[in-house]
């Protein structure tokens, strides 16, 4: 008898069959005698499609009046989800964002979640209804639809989930949860039964393809737990929540992996204060997302700063990181393409000694060559030769015998 | 400098070409100095999807859910009007029926405007914007969203026209206005400039293509007067208002022609009284769409009731009728199909005499017999072959003097 808020994205609702579907599972939480809350988003491919419309006739569309189209695909889905509720037998009523109580700022396409006043939605779960929520959206004081940008539903679903009171949030996807590293690279890596909310934004690679970390880190704040699973097959998933001290037990949860990298090396840089600044703000003015910055102790006044950036963005952070390099007398640039990020995280690493040293001890033995090392409380980041990655993983996976 | 109220239907609105071109319609009007409050429909097509979705789930809907799902249409064509004038320099404002102010009564599918509080979108209009407001839709008192049923954009149009006490309201359709006659039978038929709001209700056959009753009846009842005119020209189309001295002048305005008619004979009736309320009971809790209704006197204590339907509804008239007459002991029942209806309409009527036998001389020159007749204040009615229908409109349209 527990209060379970469930989401399921537009993959889980991107057909009339599929709805039918999602309403027969909802059912059989329902005939269990739970009350449930499920946030939707668009059904696939609806979204994209209105913005094509929109940038017909207009290439540059208004921020508010793209919130207002928007937010059409995820009210379709919640009507259709709740009438086939109905057929089916179970009472439902649909909410769009705004009924739901879901207040956010003014900032139209990528709005923020202040405030949620559930007592429209409780008030039809203590009817005996499903309430059916529009993920994605909200509505700010002056009665504006706002949407919530990328990853909007799962923050909708967290949000619901924490103003609710809920006791489970289930977050439906098309994996079902988070695996020690990627199945198709090892083949014997296991569901990880439980994750702590920061291992879960530290596993870049296999996380951020199931949730924004966005969404992440606001059921971290306002300690929301949540359980990634499959809407395609029964079978339990991934729980994501705070930290206890039993979690500590595991060294290494997981090993995570982001190709497609490249890595600038900024050399000769004048040892004086300023810098780093300049060259970071040059970046982040351009929109350019920086992942991994290493500096080396300056050797006879000079010294280098490698970072690391997508692929695709490397000609832009080359562009932007010029003027800089030319104004502040660094000796030059260099470029590299064709790299990839392997990292080990865990928070059992915080009370475990001589973790690091057995990832470079594995990475040796299978002759991959480290380039840059970062390290965090719970991770350990090598920038190794992209072509290598899929072995490095392997040795690194077995070598803290994560395989099933 | 005035305050004009427009309306597009979904046709107009049926594509993204078509809404470029009816928000460069809308520029032109703003280019001139006047306060514009547009009015759309749902993209022809959209509305008629999504209730197919929605049945494929569930083949009895929630009218509630219904409404939900169905208001997503206009709202996206508001959005996407916004944005297209937007593209073209003309500043824009979308509102759903909700934030437009249109507060109605708590019938889904078919509710009725109780209210409209423009304060919203002239407080819009006054910034300079064009409003463009969600048409078919409201909202109720308990926040849910509603519909207003079959034609319920022009209502949404007349009635916000009201609200702003605007100038004009303009009703763009795929015609031009309303004519004399169905012009593909009558090429020489002739656009009628002016109509009272009595006239248009009369005009059935011509005025029902163009408008529904109740949207010219609530025009006629909060008396806003509004211009039928085509999306697609420049020309004046004709205005609709209510009956001015002036307008008795012309005798006859135009001549009005329903096919597919059926007619009903109830013979033998015993004079007595109730046989007709309970008759026309039985029709009408069988939802059927009495129109002409015909009792002679009797003669020898029993009497003839003749009525007419859409010939689509006769069988189902039949089996309705059946039982009263069983019970009530009428000797028979007749039905005819291949019937039409035509009609002569004209406040003028009133005050001049010899027009029914005027129409009925011009029937009899060209051959046609009348089967029943039925008139009122501003209209006569004959019952007609079908088949005889077209030369009949013709001598009756030429003998009035209608043709251009």
């Amino acid at each position: 008898m527990a209060l379970i808020v469930q989401k399921y994205g537009g993959t889980s609702v991107g057909s009339i069959e599929r709805i039918a579907n999602v309403a027969r599972r909802i059912k059989s939480w329902h005939d269990q005698g739970h009350r449930l809350c499920v946030i939707v988003s668009a059904m696939s491919g609806v979204t994209d499609q209105l913005i094509s419309q929109a940038k017909q006739l207009n290439p540059h569309p208004n921020d508010r009046e793209m919130d207002s189209l928007l937010s059409t695909g995820e009210q379709v889905t919640i009507s259709l989800l709740a009438i086939a509720l109905h057929a089916i037998g179970v009472p439902a009523e649909s909410f769009t964002g705004a009924r739901a109580g879901i207040l956010t700022d003014g900032t139209h396409t990528k709005a923020r979640i202040r405030n949620i006043s559930p007592e429209r939605v409780l008030a039809s779960l203590q009817n005996g209804n499903v309430g059916i929520i529009a993920g994605f959206q909200g509505q700010n004081d002056e009665g504006y639809i706002t949407t919530l940008g990328r990853g909007g539903s799962d923050l909708s679903a967290i949000a619901m989930a924490a103003a609710l009171k809920a006791d489970v949030c289930q977050i439906y996807t098309d994996v079902d949860g988070v695996y020690t590293t990627d199945p198709r690279i090892v083949p014997t890596a296991k569901k990880i039964p439980v994750l702590s909310y920061d291992e879960m934004l530290e596993m870049a690679s296999l996380g951020s393809k199931v949730m924004q970390a966005r969404s992440v880190e606001f059921a971290k704040k306002f300690n929301v737990p949540f359980e990634v699973r499959s809407s395609l097959t029964e079978t339990e998933g991934t729980l994501v929540k705070s930290e206890t001290p039993d979690m500590e037990s595991v060294v290494v949860r997981g090993v995570s992996l982001d190709r497609k990298q490249a890595k600038i090396t900024i050399t000769g840089v004048p040892d004086k204060p300023g810098f780093a600044s300049r060259l970071f703000r040059a970046l982040a003015d351009a929109a350019i997302n920086v992942d991994m910055i290493v500096q080396n102790i300056s050797a006879a006044g000079v010294t280098d700063i490698s970072f690391t950036v997508g692929s695709d963005e490397l000609d832009k952070a080359r562009r932007a990181a010029q003027p800089v390099i030319t104004t502040l007398g660094a000796t030059g640039m260099l470029a590299q393409e064709g790299i990839a990020k392997l990292s080990i995280v865990g928070i059992g690493m915080k009370s475990h000694s001589g973790v690091a040293a057995k990832m470079f001890e594995s990475l040796a033995a299978a002759g991959v060559n480290i380039q840059m090392i970062s390290t965090s409380e719970i991770k350990v980041s090598v920038i190794i030769e992209e072509s290598l990655a899929d072995q490095a993983v392997r040795a690194v996976h077995d070598a803290f015998g994560l395989s099933a």
